[in-house]
């Protein structure tokens, strides 16, 4: 399996890069054998603004030269993994820039004609790991559920990616939300995992 | 009145241009006074990337020099209207970014300790206005109406803005959309808004 973790915090003191060592350590115990891949993407700078206008077509966007090594990283991976804080409800600009430059038309979907497009990133999973503030159930209950739906539906179900796996943990600045036991869960979760 | 329109798309020959020049227009004809800024994101290259570490703290950020003047502008403003169009479900992250860096802990809310913060931008109203394709009941029944929450309950309710209006125009991308009776509507209103 070919892992591509996209990691997305300002700070790596924070409690998500220590998410983040878990899981390459859970990846490198794991008996089945996986490459791994790691964008950070504070630390590469990723610009997350979409630009398209008379001279840089949205229609050319799915061959920007500028983005062919992150398609690439992409294309490579069976799995994606996302590490971020949730901010407002949903996760950070930088990663949801990162989204809105990456996933293209005629690179991520394929307009049909119809509602849904045609996912052409079909067979690869996606894992969510999010950290905020706050009660876990604040986002289900208050927000509709709105960053799940908006990262499993609009986004990765849209390109085809249909196995979505989420781990949301919540009450993260408070000295008790279990971090370490969260962060062990992962760390296991990872070790164990096979497809 | 005092208008702040923050304007978030990436070409002026754009459908979203186009609503940014009649919400102008109405406020201009507006017998009621209004003062109007507007700050378009893109045209003065904003960077949308919240930084925090160990030199550049979070607590700090609503001091942060970088943003003194949008923080003027957004306190002057008894009105914001922001103008944008939906991508995967969500406003770009371009506008995300000018909101994660923007409102601020001390700046937009106070923490109280408690579930919700104490709003501190209380007393001015919002107004939103997208666009999407697809047909415009897609966000509400198949996204759990996402955007609508993120916007309204995730941010504005939460730094004590409770007047939100919402525009959401869809089938942008069909010819019989419908776009020159949409951008008329968008001018009436503001030519006959009173608060």
């Amino acid at each position: 399996m070919k892992t591509l973790i996209v990691f997305t915090h300002p700070n790596h003191e924070s409690l998500n890069y220590a998410f983040l060592q878990r899981t390459l350590a859970g990846l490198k115990d794991n008996p089945q054998t996986s490459e791994v891949q790691v964008l950070d993407l504070y630390a590469e700078q990723f610009d997350p603004r979409l630009v398209f206008n008379e001279n840089k077509r949205r229609r050319d966007m799915h061959r920007d030269p500028e983005l062919e090594r992150h398609r690439q990283q992409l294309m490579w991976a069976d799995r994606i993994v996302m590490i971020y804080p949730i901010w407002w409800g949903r996760p950070p600009a930088m990663l949801l820039g990162y989204i809105d430059r990456m996933f293209s038309a005629n690179f991520a979907y394929r307009r049909t004609g119809g509602l849904m497009a045609e996912g052409l990133l079909k067979g690869k999973s996606a894992i969510c790991i999010s950290t905020m503030e706050g009660p876990p159930r604040y986002t289900l209950f208050w927000l509709n559920n709105a960053h799940k739906v908006l990262m499993k539906r609009a986004l990765f179900g849209y390109v085809g990616i249909k196995r979505v796996k989420f781990f949301e943990f919540g009450s993260m600045e408070k000295k008790n939300g279990k971090q370490s036991q969260k962060l062990e869960q992962i760390y296991q979760y990872f070790k164990t995992l096979t497809v």
